[in-house]
């Protein structure tokens, strides 16, 4: 509404253009109020944080919170461009640069082998900030995105792949209240659930499993929720997830080889119930 | 906020319908909500009122007011259907009634010289509810409509020709507070504005002025904004205008024979101050 606010005060008219300069909140928020200012204006992303580079600032959705549940009011709106400067990296916090990095490490297991087996080598070099390995992590991560919402702007299938380990991710960082948690920390989190249930259901390798486990430790992230999330906490905010549909909870997960996963709810209901007991103490 | 707030506790998912049943403002709200809820959910419109039937249920335009001015915010999102029963209108208020007359009465001037004729003879028809009449000039007007989205929905030029009237009129409505005036009164006053202005710039002959002020007249439409707009709370308004680009504000005006209209800022600038003055005191 501020936001809103400023625009009608400062007379903006149809041909503006709204630029988000900041993190993934700036960028969601920003291309949500340029899709409905006017009913649309001109906005350009600049994302400033690991996590806005590799994946919030790609793709056209925008949106913004509602107190029981994360992005659930916002619009698929295209930025006319983006604009990248690692430069903006160098003063990130740690936590900030691990929280991009579990979005990396996503595509990687979605969709592309060869580039998590990189990031296995070049973990150390990216969290040195070494230039050359972040530009060429951001690169990677940029196609995937762009392959990927090229061929499903509007979420019928193939995008949802993207929230590998996000519905878990997003129940803890509504059950925590956001920013307790990073996003990338949670969906870190998440992706530990989602794999260790793919794993229940005999779909992946243990290898893969331990895998997982062992590059999000290497950088630093969570690997389980906080002990503040219940299984019925995790319950009661995934049935409001905007990937539920006549009320069976589809989720993305791993399946067959290194790079493959699925999206569905075709799995044994009791599965999701022994991964969240097996994560949460009650 | 409270459709939003509804929708998510009653944990409405994606494949969910929005039905927008009532008039204007419900639909134009409810299309919104629709558009971002989940970042868009179907919707059908409903309309139960003329105006709502013959104009704002058709084309896609949602939105909400701010309070500085009509419909800034929203976006251009199309129901997958609009389903009118004329039935509705036999409750509806005879100021309703011609309210929604007003937009009717639009068509004709910016596009359809002989649906305006047939007006002229049919206009006691119309407000005695008549029902073939009230179908007639129901279907006619949607059609027109249509034909002017399909050509340009997002309005990057033709489709403003549908605001004949509205720049004034919606400086009327912010200007008195929304509510005071219904919509269509505000714009029939503004419709005339509009046209004394194209025959102050020699656009359109006298008759057609007179034409446009007998036909309102005979709908018991207001042909004038009421006393407590002076000119500069309409300068005040109309700047803020989405119409307005690089600080001109451009207006659908009358030029040439009846059904014919352009939208333009090229006009002589003391054209519109004259106007303003012409029909407030102050």
């Amino acid at each position: 509404m501020k936001v809103f606010d400023k625009a009608v005060e400062s007379r903006f008219d149809r041909r503006c253009t709204f630029v988000a300069l900041g993190g993934g909140v700036i960028g969601d928020m920003c291309g949500f109020a340029a899709a409905a200012f006017l009913r649309g204006v001109n906005f350009i992303q600049i994302p400033t944080t690991l996590m806005a580079q590799v994946d919030s600032s790609v793709g056209g959705k925008t949106g913004i919170n509602h107190p029981l549940g994360k992005n659930l009011i916002g619009a698929f709106y295209q930025p006319q461009c983006v604009l990248i400067d690692t430069n903006t990296l160098n003063t990130l916090p740690d936590r900030e640069l691990a929280s991009g990095i579990a979005e990396v490490v996503k595509y990687g297991l979605i969709r592309d082998a060869p580039f998590f087996e990189w990031q296995e080598k070049n973990m150390p070099k990216l969290l040195a900030r070494e230039p050359n390995a972040l530009a060429y992590a951001i690169k990677r991560s940029c196609e995937n995105k762009a392959e990927v919402v090229a061929q499903d702007e509007k979420e019928s299938g193939l995008r949802a792949t993207l929230n590998l380990g996000h519905t878990f991710g997003h129940a803890i960082e509504t059950g925590t209240g956001y920013g307790a948690w990073l996003h990338g920390e949670a969906v870190a989190a998440g992706t530990v659930m989602a794999t260790d249930m793919s794993h229940r259901l005999g779909w992946i390798d243990d290898s893969i499993r331990k895998r997982v486990v062992d590059i999000l430790k290497q950088a630093k992230l969570p690997i389980a929720p906080p002990e503040t999330m219940t299984v019925e906490k995790f319950k009661n905010i995934m049935a409001v997830d905007k990937k539920v549909a006549d009320g069976l909870l589809r989720l993305i997960l791993l399946k067959g080889p290194l790079g493959c996963c699925v999206f569905t709810g075709d799995y044994e209901g009791n599965a999701l119930d022994e991964t969240l007991h097996a994560f949460c103490d009650n």
